[in-house]
């Protein structure tokens, strides 16, 4: 039956290429994605699988019931687009002004749908049940996949697969891990208040820019000196504003970063650690501060078991000439949220367009479409795998 | 004699009042000041005094030739106004928005034409030759004193004096030094290149902000260690620019600061010190960077000899209570270079408004308009000192 | 045959604490342990195994061919002790002033001479040949490791395996790594030619104390911004000393520090890292600087296969109750040689004393002498796991 | 007189060479100095001229009340040794073993008991009092001249005078200030409680070299950014200690250094901000410190009146052929306590041997005795001229 899927899935690709084109000529932005939702619903309305909508926000979650018996497991594809000008030359270029679909999310939502339409037709052999779990709003922390479980979304789910088209792995290459996959990522403001004045009196103030870059050197002792040299985070400083002119001393700061961790214990320490130096440099300068610490997504840890069965499904799937165990990538991806609650594994699927290659987030960003298919059959076939072991 | 300059002086005090507030209204941003010039030209036409007009610029020399022999002295007003907004609420609030009189030099020049007036009456009895130096461009760097001097204004001259209306400094109060009176001031301009990049991967990048934090704790060992104790240097980093987004690793850091000093060596060697410690910390980081250092006013450094003639002209200036000689004051002043030329001395003229006090460039900045005879009287009374001492 | 060879090594209990107790009392330092060698070069001529001496040194390698065929696997055991004075209160104690087996070599010894007299009754059955390799100077960088192999003593084995006893590991639990187990580990020496004087005139001097201080400082950013976040390397100074008296100003600053790394790419990257900045740092500066850096034993990275095969081994041990994965250990070991030569694995021998816990190179070191056999029955079942597999 | 009185010095010379040789042999420590007190007491018994002894420690006090009216002045010279071993290679070389004069202090004493010695000749005509001020334990704070001033010494003096034979500047000039002269100096001493460890596991330490390096770099700030840019400071660090292994981490840091004012005001916020500094940064690494500053002399102020009869003096000692107004000088001196209590002023006597100049406390200082006479004529010059002028 698996072949005859994939048969099916060769089959449509046309059609697949045909949505995600439409849908990267529409892109809509995190939590304001309800056209997209909309011509999701209306997809399934036409198949005739019973789908919810408005989960967790503009969530769409379709389910089909199999034949056979069988466990309960979601594919998941986000939907959302990006504030960036598209700057590609191509037919199927962004006609939203300002939006992209700078990360690929139109691809997945494609796939995802037109694996919908296949399987749709091998309902009565099918064992278990599918969710088709579309999921807004990934871009943009605390992002959609939070209010998706907490409406329920995955109460009745056995496991949860999904994957990411790379536009930076070469078409035919599967990456994924059997733990740590992708990174925990937050974001923090940090404003010092020092005291301003003119520039050949600075006793008379609180220099900002030298308490900020003061702040600055003593936040790479938590990496070099106080975490454990076997775990893993990063700490930068993105933004450093201050000051409005050549002859001024500053009266405040403004210090905004990230940190990436693969571990939350390892977040929870470096939050105290980032307060702590501030707090100390911020007394040895009598100044006030306020730090504004948001805690992003927590790092996606794929689940051994279902990591293997992605890869034990690689094998089956004929355009995947390698499947390799990589390191984790230190960006953030909260389909991290799902395989807190479930078993799940979450995969790359390579999608570089020979001789191209811009990475995600940039302004000519675009994949290699023949990796669609691909996503859908490794999804479906691991799908099939956890039945079969199960 | 002096007691009937003096006294004539405070007769036409309504006149200076009036032509103060005249300019006030119309303020002039430096090296634009023509309507100005030409103001103060008429005013010399109709006095009947010879001058000369854009001299060095828009500067304006008047000379009155005394009846008596004697030597040659410079009598210093600027005339340039600062963009600032006006923000106060009286009637002669400036009519040029975004322009303002925020520094007292429409007193100065009120004061000036007034005191030309008067001596124009005198001018029989007068020992020696009086030059009006209506001076341009005293805000803004590289000023209007250099030019004037280069076009051979203080040939002849054989000492210059000149004041500040200093709106801090209570009415009745005459402050100056006998050396360095007012520091030298200059700016520089860097531009660290490091390397951006995606705020999970520090080893791609060079990260901009850590190098420019460094460069600013780094520069502190200059005035703490390198120089003399004894000596006086600021270096204020006053911008510090950097990133553009909390996630991505600044390419490059843009930090504006200026030094101060009271020495021409001290700023030579506060110069070499800010380059070396710049080039070793990029170095250490494999970057580049781009350094703009302007010299901008040298310090201020009155003649010992003239400062004590204007101490003692002070004592016969009825409505100075008190003159104090202070340390230098950290702002720049280009009356500098007279000094540099001519034996001189400047001084400040208290010109406080009880209750009230705005400082020097402040929106609100007005001055205590009594205070405009009292310079008047103080500079011609040291010209009549100096003439009787030589 | 395994399960004799096990009650035979508990038979033998009370002749291996006797072994290891004199040992314990008569320690050698590094490259200078010669009684030691003789004392087990005797050993082996009295049970009439083959031997070599001098072997890379003081080095001993004994050869047992069995009477089947099979492959040829070492049995590592270092024998040296330490400069340290014994301050615990047992009959054993070392009789060596200044001396002390403060790290369980004499316990490795002993339970390696004993597993040869064990074997030696098992020849005839034996398949392949074990190497009992009697290693001198693990303490002390180069070590003992590097001239054996270079001595051609691992030509012809096809796999070696070694433990330590571990006095921080409960006895009954064994740990190993599957990939790298122990850290490299390296020297370095920073000499600051500063240049000293009157503390009252730092501008006279280039104040040695200073720059140390902000190479402390600086080298933390190779750890936090400049190796990839998914390596390991830590980086210590562990000694600065600078200046003779509170005021006068510091010639010269040692710093002596560490570098431990699981990776010769991260070490030669962290190696450039510490010159650049030190050279930017100095240059900054204008001063010189002499870094003498000594590069220690590499990390110790085990073969997965091999240490798959200590575990199974682990589990036919009957007082084993436990085998851990566990992270890298950050202390160096120079079995790491072995393994980069040929296929083989390391692990630990949980000896710790109940309720005692002294940590290797403490003056109140012990072991649970009871560890002994464990170690000799882990080695030999690896032994023979490895000639099944092969 | 005066004349005369110069002349009986210049004859008295062998002899004031001959005490000072004799001093330089027996040198004796700060606080330690009874043999020198009783050869200074045992001489002005034999000149039969009144003294106290034992005058707050081992000060003598000799007072010679002239034939006819006049002020009371006392003229002070030190007489303790340098714990240096003696350098030289000259027949009056220390004969004790690690005690030095390498400050000429010698010179003081001798210089002032053959003025005491020419002076009795002449009481009948002589004008006022004298007390010859000879002081014990300059060189070691708390110093002797507090617990004089405390025991009444200066009570019925109207004006102090002392000079120090100076090594660094050349034979015939004079040098002194009207102002501050000689620096306040305090010393701190710094223990950082970090915890120690491992040199691989920085995590589980708190590393005192790290902190330490920090609290280095930061203090700079407290001259560069919080002290006014016209006062003076100098925060040295002299001595920076901490860690015992390149491979353990540093348990604690010692840190011990010197503060020069010329301002008790600046020294207070100096203090401050020390200790904010300090603390601030071991919060932020929520470590411990102990911060010992102990207050050394004040800043040595001569008053302006007093400074000027000195340079007044100098012009009637033939061999002052140049007398100079001098910038401070950064090292202490407890001189400072007495023209806090009465007017007064110090001055330096150039005694530089030509060729030579070791500084003092140097193990080879020495001085050119030709000064001594000069020193003797210039306090009794000013002796004089204070008497006619008041």
């Amino acid at each position: 039956m698996l072949q005859d899927i994939h048969k099916q899935l060769d089959e449509y690709y046309s059609e697949m290429v045909e949505i995600r084109r439409y849908l990267h000529q529409y892109p809509e932005l995190s939590f304001q994605e309800t056209k997209t939702a909309k011509y999701i619903a209306d997809f399934y309305k036409e198949l005739g699988i019973p789908y919810e909508t408005n989960v967790g926000g503009n969530g769409v979650i379709a389910t089909l019931k199999g034949g056979k018996p069988g466990k309960t497991i979601a594919l998941r594809a986000d939907f959302d687009g990006l504030p960036i000008q598209d700057q590609k030359d191509v037919p199927y270029k962004s006609k939203v002004d300002g939006a992209m679909h700078a990360c690929g999310h139109d691809g997945h939502t494609a796939s995802l749908l037109i694996l919908a339409k296949t399987m749709k037709a091998f309902q009565e052999q099918l064992p278990g049940t599918i969710v088709f779990l579309h999921q807004h709003a990934e871009e943009y922390a605390p992002g959609g996949a939070k209010p998706i479980i907490e409406s329920g979304a995955l109460d009745h789910v056995d496991a949860v697969f999904g994957t990411h088209l790379w536009a930076t792995t070469p078409f035919g290459v599967l990456q994924t891990s059997k733990h740590a996959f992708m990174a925990g990522a937050d974001r923090f403001h940090l404003t010092i208040q020092g005291k301003g004045g003119h520039g050949g009196y600075p006793h008379e103030t609180k220099d900002a820019i030298v308490i900020g870059s003061q702040v600055v050197s003593e936040l790479q002792q938590i990496v070099s000196r106080r975490l454990d040299p076997l775990e893993t985070a990063v700490i930068t400083i993105g933004q450093f504003n201050a000051g409005s002119a050549f002859n001024i001393i500053a009266d405040t700061a403004e210090l905004v970063g990230t940190v990436r961790h693969l571990n939350t214990n390892v977040q929870e320490q470096v939050i105290q650690e980032i307060e702590k130096i501030i707090k100390g440099v911020c007394a040895g300068h009598d100044v006030t501060y306020d730090l504004n610490y948001e805690k992003g997504y927590p790092p996606l840890i794929n689940n051994e078991h279902e990591a293997e069965l992605v890869l034990k499904a690689s094998e089956k799937v004929p355009e995947i000439k390698q499947a390799e165990i990589v390191k984790p990538v230190m960006a953030g991806e909260d389909f991290a949220y799902y395989t807190m609650e479930k078993p799940g594994a979450y995969f790359f699927t390579g999608a570089k367009i020979e001789g191209q290659g811009y990475p995600h987030h940039h302004p000519k960003f675009d994949i290699e479409e023949r990796a669609l298919p691909v996503a859908a059959k490794t999804l479906i076939t691991a799908y099939f795998d956890f039945q079969e072991q199960s």
